[in-house]
């Protein structure tokens, strides 16, 4: 695991503290025993009914489908993905198996799922970059994603490389992110803004 | 960190395959000392252009807000939520912080944000148990949780009791349950069910 020089509030589990999201990769390929702990480590969250509304459409580069989700990215992520050595879009069923019921948490189990695959690929020394920048509708066309699954994000997965491989202004940008302080986000008994 | 029976189709972080979600609670207080980490595990998930989505209203047991939390869940969640330290309204924000832009994945970003905190509160022997069966309507309005905010979910977080402690139908279900196959939930190049 790499280490940050973030600052918890209190101290927290190390992997969740330092994950964060590189951009630099050495655009290596990943191999099956690379790969799936991170789509195991998502396998194993939390979810309503236990309904695992999460799935895991990815591509790995040098293989046919690397072109196809490549090609939903805006150019703003073209530029560092060209260096990843696995895209994942990551999509949510909106209903139940038996299709008797919505899933009211069916976005945010998927986002769960998501964290446990960032924190085992963080737990590894691997990049995993979350992407929004990506064309959802496109996505749902050309992966052939069904009415009853939302798109929900991309990731990026590659082996970590020197931040100067990066063009200038993303060297600039490759360095860990802070927070809002703790007492933003939590409220005691009732909303407060 | 308690261990559960369960086996991964390839070895990942034990906290996440070991996180699992009880409902024997010992009706015991929580402590900021043993509450706060939580939160700031939560505090550092990823998130779209880190607009950091989540907010978490939270009542501890035995003062004022507890009751109006309480409130909310249905019965069969009451039945053993009355055993909890900390009721926790999970919320998400739509839009950015300068107006200007909605949050596509605000939902998934504060799923992400929620991991975070079941798995530190797993990793500290707590119980925290997700849970959909409650008035989303009744929490927006009686914690006036603004038009630009979504409830997400509440959790229950608590000292582990044993499942003797439980009424009897409950203790049945007081077990780590199991997951779909990996190959049904990861997909290579395109969609597939």
């Amino acid at each position: 695991m790499l280490k940050t020089q973030r600052k918890p509030t209190v101290p927290i589990e190390p992997i969740i503290l330092h994950r964060w999201s590189p951009r630099a990769m050495t655009g290596e390929a990943l191999s099956d025993e690379e790969l799936m702990p991170l789509f195991e480590a998502g396998r194993w969250a939390p979810s309503f009914a236990n309904s695992q509304s999460w799935r895991f459409i990815y591509a790995k580069r040098d293989t046919p489908s690397w072109s196809t989700l490549f090609g939903l990215l805006v150019d703003g992520n073209k530029r560092w993905c060209a260096n990843a050595g696995v895209l994942v879009v990551m999509v949510s069923k909106k209903i139940t198996d038996d299709g008797k019921r919505n899933i009211t948490t069916h976005s945010f189990d998927a986002g769960a799922a998501w964290e446990n695959l960032a924190l085992e690929g963080a737990k590894r020394g691997l990049v995993v970059h979350g992407m929004a920048g990506f064309d959802y509708d496109l996505a749902k066309r050309e992966l052939g994603v069904p009415a009853e699954y939302q798109i929900e994000a991309m990731c990026a997965i590659g082996k970590l490389a020197k931040k100067e491989t990066l063009p200038e202004d993303l060297q600039a940008r490759e360095v860990p992110s802070d927070r809002k302080p703790l007492s933003e986000i939590i409220m005691e008994g009732t909303f407060r803004q």
